[in-house]
C-alpha cells in the first residue's frame, strides 16, 4: 500500500482529520439562553469565585494542546509549524481514537524558546494537559522545563518521554524472556537527542546500572569537551565505568543496544562482539540501525523497531493516550518518573509470562484497552 | 425559567459544551499508516513546499479560534480569561451550530496588548480565522488593529463589528418601514467604547451623515479634553455639526436612538423630545435604556432591545457566523467594510418589504439559512 499517496488522498478529501462537535443542542430560544446568553453567566461567576470549578463546568479535565514548533518532524526535519499540522492533527486523532481525549493542534509560527514557553502558559486556562511534539534538542528540554515550572498542569514531551516508557515496557519484557536481571543488565543507547536522553534516564530509573550513550563522535565521557550542555548533563549520569571510544567498541559485552539514531549503523560484527541473546531495538526511521533478520542472523534474542512491517513495533501510540487519561483522570500537575516507571510496567503486563515470545514481547497499537490499563496505572501513581 | 440554574446543570452535566471529533477512522494498522507515520509525511512536505496547500490538507479553512482575555465579558466585566472559557466555550458552539465552523476557544491569561498579538500570531498557522471576543475597550481596537497587520486571515472583534452590523439591518428595515431616507436621518448613539464606536462608523458607512456619539459625560466633541484616543477619533468623525451637551440634549429632533450603555438612561421625555416615529434601539444587558412599552407609548414607532424577551432581538448571532462562513469561504484576508455592509443589507433582506412591522425588522436568531444567505453576500462582497 502506498501509504504517501493514500495519506494525500484523505487529506484531501477529509481537509485534515480533526473537527469540533458540539455536546449540547442550540434548537430554541431557551437552549440558546441556556448555553450562552444569559444563563452562560454563571458557570463564569462560579469560576470567578472558585477558579478550581474551571473542572466542573467545562472540558477542561479532557483537552490537551498538541504543540509544536516543526523544528523536528519525524524524517522531515525542520520545516516550521505551518507544515507540520498534519502531524500535529494526526497525533490529535490518535489522542480521540485510542483515549477519547479532546486534542487540538497547536502550531507555532516562532522557533525561539521563551517566545513558546510564553505562548503556551498563556493559551493554558482551557487545558488539562499539554504534549509537547517534535521540538529539536536540546531546545525541547529547555521549553519542556520552564513550562512545566510555570503551569500547574501537565506537561509531556512525548518524542522524549512516550518513546522511553515504550522503550522500557520493551526492554522489561525483553529481560524477563532472555532470563536477565535488570539490575546487572549493560546497555548502549546511540542516539544522544531529545529520545537517546529520556531513554537513558529512564532505563537507570528502572534499575539498570550500566548505561552508556553514544552520539554520532562515539561515547559520551565526561571528559568530552565537544558536548552542549544536555549532553554534558547526560555524560555526568550515564557511563559509570568511563569508557571511551567508538560506537563499535561501546557495543562489545553488552546486553542491550537501543537505537535511535540513524539508518544501517548497527553491523553484524558488532551484534556478534555484544553479549550472547542480545537485545536490539532498533528505531531509527524508516530505516532501522540493523535489519530484524540481519540482527537475529548474528545471534540477537530479541529485535524491535520503529516499524510496523516488522514484529514488537515500539510505537508511542502504545503510551502517550493512556498515560494523559491517567494524568488527567488524577489531576495531575506534572508527570512524574514514577507515573511513567507505573505505565512502563504495566504496558509490559499486558502481555502475560506465558505468552512472551521473541517476536511479541510488545503488544499492538491495537490490542484491546491498553489506553485504559496504561491510564489506571499512571492514576494510581500520581503523589504531589 | 431560570436559565442561570439550568445552565449551571448543562455545563456540568456535560463537562462544557464542546469536544473534538475525528473524521476519519483508525481502525486498523493501514489507517494508522495513513493518517499518521509515515504516510503523513506526504501532505506536510506538500505544505511545504507550498505554503498555500495547507488549505488543500488541513481544515485551516473552517477553523475559527474565539480569542479572550476574559476584560470584559458580558454582564460580568473583568474577570479574567479562566472565568472566561463557558462564554467562549458558548460562542464556539454558535459557531459550529449555526455556521458548521470549527471553532474553539482561546483564553487568555494576559491581558496585556502586545503580548496578546503576539501571542495570536503566533497560534495563527492552524486557524482561518480569528474572533476577538469580550476584550475591553480602548484596548480592543489596537489589539484588532495590530494583530490583523500581522496575520493574512480575518480578525473580527464581534462586540464590535459583529453589534454594527446587525444594528444596521435593524436601522435599514425601520428606516424603510418608517418611511426614511438613510442619509438624511439623524442618529443618536449612547455609549462610546468599542460596540458604539463600530456602530457610529458603520452607521456613517450606511450613508447615515448626522450621527452623534455620547459617552456617560455628554456628546463627544472636538473641544473635549477628557476623551482617550479611541474617543477623539470617533469625535473627529461624528457631530457635523459640532453641537454640545447631555444626553437629553443629545436626543432632541433625532431620529434614530442607539443604545449600548446603561440601564433606564433614556426617560420618557427624552423619547418625546425626539422626531415622530422615532426608532430606539435600546440594547443595554441584562436591562435596556428603556423598556420597549415605556418608549412606544412616549411615542416610539420601532423598538429594539438585546433581549430574546422583546421583539426585535439585536443578536449578534444573526451575523458572526455568516460573515465568518462567507469570509472563510472565498479565502478572505480581512473583513472590510463592504463585507459588513453587504452582511447588513443580507441579513435585512431576509424579511421582505411586505412582512416588515414594527415588532418584526428583524428575523429570529432561528431563522432558517440567515448565515448562508448573509455568507452569500459576504463572499460576493470580498475585493483584495
Amino acid at each position: 500500500m502506498d501509504y504517501y499517496k493514500a495519506s494525500l488522498k484523505m487529506h484531501e478529501e477529509n481537509k485534515g482529520k480533526m473537527a469540533v462537535a458540539s455536546k449540547v443542542k442550540v434548537e430554541t430560544k431557551d437552549d440558546l439562553s441556556t448555553a450562552y446568553t444569559p444563563g452562560v453567566a454563571e458557570p463564569c461567576r462560579k469560576i470567578y469565585e472558585n477558579p478550581d470549578d474551571v473542572y466542573k463546568y467545562t472540558n477542561k479535565s479532557n483537552t490537551v494542546a498538541v504543540v509544536s514548533d516543526g523544528s523536528a518532524v519525524l524524517g522531515l526535519g525542520n520545516i516550521g509549524g505551518l507544515a507540520s499540522i498534519p502531524v500535529m492533527d494526526g497525533k490529535s486523532l490518535l489522542f480521540k481514537e485510542f483515549a477519547g481525549i479532546d486534542a487540538f493542534p497547536v502550531c507555532l509560527e516562532t522557533q525561539e524558546v521563551d517566545e513558546i514557553v510564553n505562548i503556551v502558559k498563556n493559551i493554558a486556562p482551557t487545558l488539562g494537559g499539554i504534549n509537547l511534539e517534535d521540538i529539536s534538542a536540546p531546545r525541547c528540554f529547555e521549553i519542556e522545563e520552564k513550562l512545566q515550572s510555570q503551569v500547574n498542569i501537565p506537561v509531556f514531551h512525548d518524542d522524549q518521554h512516550g518513546t522511553a516508557v515504550v522503550v522500557s515496557a520493551a526492554v522489561i519484557n525483553a529481560a524477563k524472556l532472555t532470563g536477565r536481571d535488570l539490575s546487572r543488565m549493560k546497555a548502549i543507547i546511540n542516539g544522544a537527542g531529545a529520545a537517546g536522553t529520556a531513554i537513558a534516564k529512564m532505563l537507570m530509573n528502572l534499575g539498570i546500572e550500566d548505561v552508556v550513550a553514544c552520539d554520532s563522535k562515539g561515547i559520551l565521557t565526561r571528559e568530552r569537551n565537544d558536548l552542549n550542555e544536555a549532553k554534558k548533563r547526560l555524560a555526568a549520569v550515564t557511563n559509570k565505568n568511563q569508557i571511551k571510544g567508538t560506537l563499535a567498541e561501546a557495543v562489545k559485552g553488552r546486553d542491550l543496544f537501543i537505537g535511535v539514531s540513524a539508518a544501517k549503523v548497527l553491523t553484524q560484527d558488532m551484534v556478534k562482539s555484544m553479549n550472547e541473546n542480545a537485545i536490539i531495538f532498533a528505531m531509527a526511521n524508516p530505516e532501522p540501525e540493523i535489519l530484524p533478520d540481519l540482527a537475529k542472523e548474528a545471534g540477537a534474542a530479541v529485535v524491535g523497531t520503529g516499524r510496523s512491517d516488522y514484529p514488537n513495533q515500539i510505537n508511542n501510540v502504545l503510551i502517550f493516550p493512556g498515560i494523559f487519561k491517567g494524568a488527567l483522570a488524577a489531576r495531575a500537575k506534572r508527570i512524574t518518573e514514577e507515573m511513567k516507571t507505573a505505565a512502563a510496567f504495566a504496558l509490559a503486563g499486558v502481555i502475560e509470562d506465558s505468552q512472551l515470545k521473541p517476536d511479541y514481547i510488545i503488544p499492538s497499537a491495537f490490542y484491546p484497552q491498553v489506553a485504559d490499563i496504561v491510564a489506571e496505572a499512571v492514576k494510581n501513581a500520581w503523589k504531589e
